[in-house]
């Protein structure tokens, strides 16, 4: 089974929506991430940080979803990092009202002795700088590093973030971000600047629009599912990466074609995720569930024309 | 051969984008729509008006394409509809700089004799009161009548517009002529309240988004192609539903499968549309091109998943 790595915030979300507002629940990259990959066959471990107040629940469920939790650093005086945000109607738009990074501030990744040797290595947005003391970590280079990050960190850190991306495989940013980092506002020609800058796979996610994928001159585009009601978009992103390493992982196969399987499971992982609140629906999301929403992605994309 | 008929503007339109600026070259809805569909093997008439400053090669160039003009009526003394518009670097958002109705503000649609039994009728954009005449002069029911409109519509004429909408098959409007239309945020919801207003099929345009076909339960996604340089996105709306009524009238077959088929050519072709000014692109498109550009499309959408 291949050992999958995942670096990213554990934390503390209040979210408000045209739907309803949480009080703090749970929340964090790593934690959707973990939750979608946790559909797959992979052995993971999240490294992390969270404060004294952390419900250890939080960390049994996660456990029980074979999710390692050894790397989460425990900061007894601590608090956890909080994120408050609200969303309005189009669900595209967010404030973000609190962020208190809290133990986040001065946290120090530390990679679990048995998981120097991961196979795949999936660094969640957090400051570069972070992302990169993991990648010194890792003495083998493992079979893909897929990066998500975002235009924070091309405002505030862009010497640290450009480091990093020369170090990685696949880097996931939505198409603002791909614009800004580019240049270069036709994506198409986005992903070609990035290539230089080191990925040699750019994923465009474009929310309810979907996502694209782009490698040399190749384009694979999964759409996102449209659905009756998007509850509480926190989290797709990540469970969309998620996804798509949590697949890669458990296949042990990065071909292209793969990688094309592998953005469909995200993007269907992601739909499910805007169903409740936080990581709700992930938490009791069954493997049939998945298959079956797997038919409404085919009847979404397939068609058959036959060119004489 | 299936009869088209196509009802909309026959135009000239000046455009500027980031990549340069026209004077007056032809447009008009009906225009692309007719260019549209002359891909495929269809028997195609258009009704429209134009003024006796409208060049005869313009008509000519359409005529060579098994396009029939004899519905154009010309006003000698009277100007042509004439649109200016300026784009932006997204290509999304448009500035209308003039519009001036000339002719087509007293146009009395006349459908000529051998196409009052047309199989396929193609409402374009235009007041409902001159889609409504058309539709009456059709003493039996087509086999599929499609109706595209815009907001402008909804906000002033909203009565006449539901009149027309009880009328016909398919609608095609943009994402936010839509929730406009339904009072529905989401999309999903959104087409299951246009079912009730009457057409069976909902087609969602999303730009550079690409389109979602909607019929009962069912949807399906053509994305657009992704393009290293979109130059002139005037006309790919109309574009796109020319191939889509071109493809449905040469197959002669309305099932949800074929039009699956017709909305990937109606995407394939408006990816050609936008490659250069106006009807530039259409004008010299030939079938090889289209047929190669549809392997574009399989490898941007076909994915294989084995469910075990």
């Amino acid at each position: 089974m291949s050992k999958l790595l995942i670096v990213g915030t554990v934390a503390f979300d209040a979210i408000e929506t045209p739907f309803g507002k949480t009080d703090k629940i749970l929340g964090g990259a790593a934690t959707f991430i973990g939750l979608a990959a946790s559909q797959f066959e992979v052995d993971s471990s999240i490294v992390s940080v969270v404060g004294g107040d952390f419900p250890l629940s939080y960390l049994k469920m996660l456990n029980s979803k074979n999710i390692k939790t050894d790397g989460v650093e425990i900061v007894e005086e601590g608090k956890t990092f909080f994120w408050k945000g609200k969303y309005y109607n189009d669900m595209n738009t967010r404030d973000t009202l609190i962020t208190e990074l809290n133990v986040l501030g001065d946290f120090n990744p530390v990679v679990p002795d048995n998981f120097k040797d991961t196979d795949f290595l999936m660094l969640g947005n957090l400051h570069p700088t972070v992302q990169m003391e993991v990648i010194k970590q890792i003495p083998e280079r493992p079979k893909l590093v897929v990066l998500d990050t975002m235009n924070f960190w091309m405002d505030n850190s862009w010497d640290e973030l450009m480091e990093v991306i020369k170090k990685i495989d696949v880097i996931t940013i939505n198409d603002e971000e791909a614009r800004q980092l580019s240049g270069q506002y036709s994506l198409v020609k986005a992903a070609k600047r990035i290539y230089e800058m080191g990925p040699k796979y750019v994923i465009i996610k474009k929310g309810e629009h979907g996502a694209l994928l782009f490698h040399d001159d190749k384009i694979f585009f999964a759409p996102a599912l449209p659905l009756e009601e998007v509850f509480d978009p926190t989290g797709a992103g990540d469970t969309f990466a998620g996804g798509f390493i949590g697949y890669l992982a458990s296949t042990q196969d990065i071909s292209f074609e793969n990688m094309k399987r592998a953005i469909i499971y995200g993007s269907n992982l992601a739909s499910f995720s805007v169903e409740k609140f936080g990581t709700r629906r992930m938490e009791d999301l069954s493997k049939k569930e998945v298959l079956d929403r797997l038919q409404d992605f085919k009847q979404l994309t397939q068609f058959e024309i036959d060119v004489k």
